[in-house]
């Protein structure tokens, strides 16, 4: 890795081999090049928060291959580029993860943490984040979790409830406790503040909530808002606004990388869904009933998701409208800068000392979190507002 | 039509038997009636406005038929739901029409106004308006032009350039002189407040807008944002804000009424591609080269306006991606509640006593005027802003 | 009804009062008035066929409505060309119907049939298409099936392997049979020509064919080919033509009717997909392994389904390409006119002495009938070649 | 240029460094390399054909530089697969072009056959052909026309009305006679069966059917069929067959290589339309009034042309409905192909004696030339089966 001077952030990242993590990886080799532009970033111009250059990535992946070998597997992208960057990226080798197949049944692989009591595998944990941050001569580190949606437990356990609980299942090895949960205990009491681009729990639950208040550590998520949901918080506040009532919403997408394929075990689909489902009648302000959403696996579109959606509109007069919208789009060159900005958000969270759940972040999030468990804006010009202004509090 | 109790609005319409008019109006009797709610009438809540039930309609039209007839031809209303309302349409006619060929070739009719002097028709159209303020008992009189496109004149004729000039234009017939100025100059100096919907010029000229001011009467234009153009000023704040670069915007219109069929000549038709072109590179902050914007005469759609756009972004990396939007949507349908809400706003905006270009109604136009003859605002979430602060300012 | 006069064909209808049944019945009753001319009808010009006016309908529903309440029902047809045929369609009225809930769990209704054995439900079929043939002075009586589509039973299993076992499933109420067995039995050994216009197994089991065989009765089906798979037999063979290689092909289907209702059964959905998945393969002499076809029931759509297909081709050099479609077709309005020819086919088959399986009418079908059981012909284009030459050997 | 053994065919083509003749020349070579198979090759199990690696390549250009670079400038072929062939390709460069600015205003380069007497151009053009065949011991030489789109001249003047005047209009250079028609007369009079893939009239003037009738030589056209007219005449049989009356064909293109920027001059324009034009009516039986054909240049697409196409039904009872089709396909990928084919069946023609107008192959062209001029076959499963026949009949 090219060497970077001043202070260092470093992203340790869960799923490093994966497509948005070495997506956003080879993307910093390239800034650092010069052979790209900051195209897709949306805070490049705010050179008060940490350079892209600035940041150390690390991280843990169930499959061990180094990150060259990872980011080829993947087709996102070209070769040409990939080659420009293949030194750097072949000098990182993920770390072993930690996965339990219950929460994550399609995700197999050989690098893993040995089974053993959750005390011991959040020790592990803690282990990695120290050496690298002792290694790499790290000012902050970043926890980020890119890895396969896991299904979601039952939300509703005392477990889960408050800290007090959930330090008690650690202890008896409680199944409700996933792996998701694992990582983000593990960061939070580590100091490292900690992004949630997935669908699975994660923090979001009360427990680790509490922690991560008490710990006064920022933690962010979940569910990167990054391609049809997106669309779908910019049109609905439009809709809403011309005052066109929708009457349905139909969203299917279908797309060919792993995270399609972990997507084909029904369990880790219902997350999914959930976090895609909410946004829509919280914007409208009132139900829509048939509002589907579909994802399917399929192949021929690799990482090139493709989203359709169908929306019927009613508008003066009771007359009926219809849009139809075919997003042709590239799911990790979509999360990737999204990563990258909220890495440097959470460390700019923690340099003013602001912790616990960062509401001001709902902008990247299908699901954002809210300290108190309210309803989320999620009218995208509206969190950007909210993002801008906490930006120029600063 | 039903009787109006309370203060009355006069709302007079250059196009009175045209698809938007005709369908405003019988809208209007439908709530009268109760039988249609308030979908797609953006301002409904705002009851501080005048009452859609206190609206009285009139105006020109180049067809004479009574409105129940005119309606019945456009196809966009349901028989039945004409049905309901074919007593009070059919007691309205339009009053003759000032027309001039040179400015819409392919709009013809029987119903005009004799050629003469342009002092003379301005006498004319003044004469109708206080008619029709005394005969209907009115306390404002609004007027609107609905009427087709008209081609543009030269705009850097000194005639247009002030006031001065312009009043001697008058005197002596200059051609450059359109029919859409000739009844913005009427309504002004009859101290009625001036909506131009239409891409047609009207009063957006230094000339008319100098006359507007010194009146201090509200002017409000020009071309509804309806369709497509609405869209575009909905998703491009949005990629600007994800940094997506938009390397190129396709947009094509079919569409089968009349306004499709006056814009299948080419004069009238460079008038409104002006309208459509100018939004995106403003909103975006950088020029789009590949910006096209086609509109086709299509029998088979009717009024039932189709919008194709494709649209090419370049995201993190420079990798590519696309997004296709098909909107099968009503063209009168979109653009008759905002004309409704229109009346309202320069009738509040005439209450209020500001007069001159209403630059906080920018969220109704696809190019807003501006006072100063600055780059407007385009972007339809910060126009609403501004138009529901000025609404909260009242 | 209106008066038939020379030859009188009867139509039995399973599903009388369904969508498509009622759009038959009422396009009939428009024909004979002279409203509507022929357009959908494929064989209009073929005279020898029977006269569409000479068509007498009857049936059996599990809704007991009048046909006009069950037409309004469905909003497939104007209100305004309902009002013109509402006085036949009120006069006829469905016969009680044989249902069993093992096998369509959505279909629900008091118009039916009292349990009992199997042997009864037959004898009580009988009787209604004999009372029908004498009532209404009939030549021919066809029996078409549009019930709502029922599960599959084991297809494997003994009784429906030949016509011997099958009886004796009869005569002990034996499960495997479905009541579209039932239906078909009886129609076959009353000697009336049997549609099977529906997914549902119906006569296409070796017992029943063997029936059909031995008494010269002409069976046809199986899944009218209306609209996606139509257009998929279209393409796909143009692809093999030009040599592009289909290698994926998305299908989604989005329908709001009563039809998309019971397919939100998981059993009745598999017998739908069932026949909807097997055309591809076969028309382009490879597996396409990403072949995906999804049918969602929404609402707001109605009888107006929505078909959207995305279609992966490799090309020359091994590029790729995409084709998505987009058909908003009507349901009802493209399976009625097939339903009417295939009721004057089989009737000419019936008076050619031509019984059993009729290959010949393949171009109407999803998944076709064979005699031998073998692998259909799937082309649009060589099965209306087929059907041609069928009818000029006539 | 790897060795061929065997007897060879040579293709001169006119626009040698166009992007579908270097993907032509391209796939070839690859196949001899091995690295890529017959997709998108029509009729690859035709063996009775000549081998594509039988084929010799030469022909002219107005820009000379070399294959291997004039490939690279159309981004068609992946640069990986265009490297494996950069040596063939590079070993190739075109012979001076025959030009004339008032057929083709758009088409600009300095490797031009100076301007002289028409009949000298035609002299150039017939040593060019023989020294390729002497010089390469070609057996055959096909002249295959690639060029830009020429305007098309008056055709109804008396010059190219038969060959007589044609001899003495070249003799007097009159200026009806376009490079087209030049090239094709020189190519048979020097026994070189001409395929005119392009809209430009080239051989399709009595005059010249007349030589190719007298000379013997085979002589096809014109304008390839590739992506939407293929479809189109797909759809519109199946349309037919199943009695779905087309009430209007909405079609656009975008599309950013050279062939987009020549038809940016309206007169190149005309032709192409021309031809994109004509197969609807034929097909359906009626004529359509509302079939409007867009082509737009938009640079973003490239070579990666994209076609959309609404299209509006009328089903039974009068009923409408709508379908939408976007191809995302590849211009010069899909026409590559249908080149080689064309250049092996002309080749056999030539074999069996059978010259003048090859009726038999307009399943290659938007508009098939007929020898009496009648109106010919367009739908594509027809004229496949015409060709096929031909094919057997060998």
């Amino acid at each position: 890795m090219a060497e970077v001077t001043g202070p260092r952030t470093g992203v340790a990242i869960i799923g490093l081999g994966g497509a948005v993590a070495t997506t956003a990886i080879a993307g910093i080799e390239q800034l650092r090049l010069g052979t790209i532009g900051t195209d897709g970033l949306p805070l490049a111009h705010r050179t008060e928060l940490a350079p892209y250059e600035s940041l150390v990535f690390a991280g843990w992946d169930l499959d061990g291959s180094d990150l060259a070998k990872a980011a080829a597997v993947h087709r996102v992208i070209e070769p040409a580029q990939l080659d420009a960057v293949a030194e750097p990226l072949a000098s990182i080798s993920p770390w072993p993860a930690v996965v339990d197949p219950a929460y994550c049944r399609n995700a197999v692989g050989a690098n893993v943490v040995p089974v053993g009591p959750l005390r011991e595998r959040v020790a592990h944990l803690r282990d990695d984040l120290r050496r690298f941050r002792e290694e790499q001569s790290l000012d902050t580190v970043v926890v980020v979790n890119l890895a396969s949606t896991e299904a979601w437990p039952d939300r509703t356990s005392a477990i889960l409830g408050d800290l007090d609980t959930f330090e008690k299942g650690l202890d008896l090895d409680d199944p409700v406790i996933t792996p998701g949960m694992v990582y983000a205990y593990a960061a939070i009491t580590e100091g490292c503040p900690f992004v949630n681009f997935t669908p699975s729990l994660g923090p979001d639950v009360p427990a680790l909530l509490e922690l991560a208040a008490r710990e006064n550590v920022p933690v962010a998520g979940k569910d990167g808002k990054t391609g049809q949901t997106m669309v779908k918080t910019v049109l609905a506040p439009a809709f809403r606004s011309r005052a066109l009532t929708v009457e349905g919403w139909y969203s299917t997408n279908i797309l060919g990388n792993r995270d399609g394929q972990i997507l084909d075990d029904p369990s880790s689909l219902a997350s999914k869904l959930d976090t895609k489902g909410s946004v829509l009648d919280s914007i409208l302000g009132y139900d829509v009933d048939d509002h589907v959403v579909r994802i399917d696996y399929y192949r021929p579109r690799g990482d090139a998701k493709e989203a359709w959606d169908n929306i019927d509109l009613v508008g003066f007069m009771g007359q009926r409208m219809q849009m139809k919208i075919d997003f042709l789009c590239r799911d990790s060159i979509l999360a990737a800068p999204l990563v990258l900005e909220l890495v440097r958000l959470v460390a700019e969270a923690a340099r003013r000392g602001e912790g616990g759940a960062q509401e001001q972040l709902g902008y990247f999030f299908k699901q954002p979190m809210t300290s108190d468990g309210g309803v989320p804006e999620h009218a995208l010009h509206l969190q950007e507002q909210v993002l801008l202004d906490w930006l120029d509090r600063g």
